[in-house]
């Protein structure tokens, strides 16, 4: 445990994240990210979007979306049914568990190892009866195991019946816009959909800091594509790339190690489809970028009762820690049409893509027409504006007289049934719709910080530092005078304000020993350290350090940016120093 | 109102925002951002923290705090109390009203100009009774006026007395978390924490598009300083810059239009303090850079009963559009001590920054000490780590204990009263605690999203664009074959993967006319346009076109990335051509 100490001290030393609300006593599974936490965090979401979204930005869009969402969603997404833990009640003490947790726990501490993932209700309460488990609080007596919803409820409105949830992912959003989305992009596929942002989930008992949290952050992407054609464009980019994954069939078997192959084989033995193995991969180099090598990472297939309700297949991306043992840092999960046809049921909106025939062919089409009487006995003259909303909202007035509804408003105007037609209609065309099938790389920010920071911690020589990735790393350099004295404290912080003004993130310093400021800088991982010493009022240079070899190198002022903006971009320090042709101190 | 509808159909046609949950017929006031608009808010927040904290980072730090809270935070902020709007209910058919905008509007229709800010429900009934306000949906009468809570209230984990509610701004988590803060910074001041995120109002009846949302996101910096010494160490750079501005004594006398100030006079005349008027000065900035112009913007002082109820003084930055009149941009709020305060009373926590006496002098201070028999009797050999978790939570242990609680947990241990002593000690110090006060800068982005828009919409000669300022343009480039040709093609998508996976964001398209393809580059933004043409196989170079003008220049290949990154750093195109020595076409 000696990395996870080491880090908690600095965490706590340095700031990086806190409980939430701590002077009224705090309320679990809430953090606050401070200033450090903060830049790695950003850090970390735009190394993900570039690797991710950006380099394949002509398939893969961004949207955002609230986080409060009305009740309909998550019927129809099925979170309101299935979105559910077990909640155990002392009969006697009245306090509550997760009876998953509590059952393992227990057992785990008589020695009894069982995994109580996808058992029922019953079957928890057998167990509790069977070892005659207790409150470990009090003693008492445990009451029935109940499903507890972990929505967050809400009311919008001053209307107390209109209910509406923080969302539990960011994918519903996205699902959600898909008629908007699909029109955008020209029903061409495939297509996904990007997503960062806050999601919220009630957790019964929140606990391990970071690992589960009621509030966190997602990144996540939904990939629609044609079920008969699964084929990832992109996949050439990664298909020798190597994924360390424990398929189904071995996880059937207790076999808990990976076997390491190719992206190109998890498609070839059938573990996972194209656009699987290809987010797999990349998440694979993501966490390896990082700081978490491929021996410390797999990917855990999960069995049919393990899954999401809306999972026809799952991966869990884990990440070894030394604190919390192996924890998922994203899921990957083949959600099929599950989400697109359970939206479409309930609004009566068509989801759909078009994939090209070989040959034309005719087909049923739904077609509304205004009926000018009707609509003219009710608004007269604007007849013209109302066709033209009609028009423009074809599918939605379909929609809503489709789920049975009396009337619906377009453009200001209400319209009823009997002021429009609507005709099924026979017309030839090589295009044919489907609802595509989906792909989502799930991944969760805050533990991902984590394993960032647990992985970085370096202890060598009495000293210690967080080896952070250079373009993760939440401050970029720092700025130290050798000692406090006029010129040179001039010079740093003329120095630093340039910096920081061109968007750098620089920590300036001028007070305690130079040792002292050094280590400093290296406990929060900043990968240089700029130094002020008697040549520069001289001559114009600065000394550089290499946060991890400690080894210096001599620069003109004038090249630090440079220096600042190679390093961050991925070279070695000692390239960067080739390149400004730095001399060795 | 020529722009505003030109904008309209852009943002429709091109997906930048939407209503959301539209498949269920919509909820009002929550939209959703479609992958142009998301990036343009992004460039806008990375705009706002290069302005407003990277360059004064020395001061000001950043943090992110959960958008969800418990009760105790808004009992101790006043929220629960005064955050309120007036609902009026018609005892007919039962549709409810925000009754002051129902008030101003009936009386504006029928000619009567009136503001309803401050007014109080008797004042507002009055009015109602006066005039005979009915319902305007079906002519009944309305009820009594009655304050309506607009937070969004949720509950949190199982138990379901666990009160939690949605921020309604970013502010109170950072307000929440200042003894942390102060400490972190070593109770130095001035120091201001900035927070970026989102937060939810569960407004009457939310409309005016993006204008009045229930969840939208905010950018805020509190600034903490000492009342006795109000001074910006920053305030040189902003004196000369001018702030259009209506102080109070002006609006109290009916005046609307603004006198133009420097931020120097805006201090001299006592319009506000160096902070204050640091921030206007750079929001005005901030506006102007966005394509605003001074002109279009105003900082409008409040009246003591418009202000809220945090606010000794306020200003309203202001900005006039065509859709909308005159918007709220940005809110600049004096808030004292207020805040402070009160999570001091509520929380049993000292709120403090501290400054240097010219000399020392005797202070009392209350120090915690462990009763060791106490501690021995409960926890036994863990006695040292009971010790120690007091030495670290020294202030927790006492707040909670001045609140009054029976006992509190520090380090996993539960301390009970008689545990510890409290007692009263005279030290020597040249420290002095004092409460900070806040000046608070407040800008909502959905707002500043709209108003950048509207201003940036151009009809030049039957030629409609968007003249977004290329750093917060959403696209940096299109690149685009003058036909597709094979080679073309070729050419075009590999610099499209180039600088995709550099970062930019570059549309690439090959399908249309050539005059097509710029006109939908230009309408959205897009400040430059590549094209690839016959000369390109041959020699290696492309035209770039400017958006605004039209011109075009012939460039290398390989200097198309430098191109880009110079036009987006602020650089005219033609700075950048001369640069590059680019031949003009």
């Amino acid at each position: 445990m000696r990395r996870a100490e080491l880090l908690e001290e600095i965490v706590k030393r340095r700031l990086l994240y806190w409980p939430s609300a701590e002077i009224y006593g705090g309320v679990g599974g809430f953090y606050d990210y401070g200033p450090l936490g903060v830049q790695l965090r950003r850090n970390i979401v735009e190394k993900w979007r570039r690797m991710f979204v950006l380099p394949y930005q002509d398939i893969i869009i961004e949207v955002e979306t609230p986080i409060v969402m009305p009740e309909p969603v998550f019927k129809a997404s099925g979170h309101l049914d299935h979105f559910t833990d077990y909640l155990v009640t002392c009969t006697k003490c009245g306090r509550k568990y997760r009876a998953d947790h509590l059952v393992e726990e227990e057992l785990g501490r008589r020695g009894l190892k069982i995994s109580t993932e996808g058992l029922s209700a019953a079957e928890l309460e057998r167990l509790i009866d069977e070892h005659k488990i207790v409150c470990p609080n009090c003693g008492g007596p445990l009451g029935r195991v109940e499903s507890f919803n972990l929505l967050f409820k809400t009311t919008i409105g001053p209307y107390s019946d209109s209910a509406g949830y923080l969302r539990p992912e960011t994918a519903q959003g996205m699902f959600v816009a898909f008629p908007r989305l699909a029109e955008y992009v020209g029903r061409r596929n495939p297509f996904g959909v990007a997503q960062i942002g806050r999601v919220a989930r009630n957790e019964i008992s929140p606990r391990g800091g970071l690992m589960r949290l009621r509030e966190f952050t997602q990144m996540e992407i939904e990939l629609f594509f044609d079920p008969q054609n699964p084929r990832c464009p992109y996949f050439a980019e990664v298909e020798n790339m190597e994924v360390p994954i424990v398929p189904e069939e071995l996880v059937a078997k207790g076999v808990t190690d990976p076997v390491f192959a190719t992206a190109r084989e998890v498609v070839e033995k059938g573990y996972a489809n194209e656009w699987m193995a290809f987010f797999m991969a990349l998440a694979a180099r993501f966490l390896r970028e990082l700081g978490v090598p491929l021996e410390r990472q797999k990917f855990l297939g999960k069995l049919p009762h393990e899954r999401a309700h809306y999972s026809a297949k799952s991966y869990d991306q884990m990440v070894l820690t030394e604190r919390f043992g192996w924890v998922e840092v994203s899921g990957h999960a083949y959600r099929t049409d599950y989400d697109l046809s359970g939206h479409g049921k309930y609004s009566g909106r068509e989801m759909y893509l078009e994939r090209r025939l070989p040959e034309p062919r005719e087909v049923e089409v739904v077609r509304l027409y205004p009926n000018p009487t009707a609509i003219r006995e009710k608004y007269g003259d604007k007849i013209g504006e109302v066709v033209k909303a009609l028009k423009e909202n074809e599918e939605l007035v379909l929609a809503a007289f489709r789920r049975g509804e009396p009337q619906v408003e377009v453009g200001g105007y209400v319209v009823t049934r009997d002021m429009v037609y609507i005709k099924t209609e026979r017309r030839k065309t090589d295009l044919e719709k489907f609802i595509p099938h989906v792909v989502e790389p799930s991944f969760g920010l805050d533990r991902i910080m984590y394993v960032t920071l647990e992985s970085a911690v370096v202890e060598e020589g009495g000293r210690v530092y967080l080896r952070l990735p250079p373009d993760v790393a939440p401050v970029n350099l720092c700025i130290l005078p050798i000692v406090k004295r006029g010129d040179y404290v001039e010079i740093g912080r003329s120095l630093w304000r340039n910096l920081a003004g061109e968007g750098y993130v620089a920590i300036y310093e001028d007070e305690g020993t130079i040792g002292s400021r050094y280590a400093a800088c290296d406990e929060i991982g900043a990968p240089l350290a700029v130094t002020i010493d008697e040549k520069t009022p001289v001559d114009g240079t600065v000394t550089v350090r290499d946060r991890d070899s400690r080894r210096q190198v001599r620069v003109k002022l004038r090249d630090v940016a440079a220096f600042v903006s190679m390093v961050r971009r991925g070279l070695s320090f000692d390239e960067v120093a080739r390149e400004l042709n730095a001399a060795p101190v």
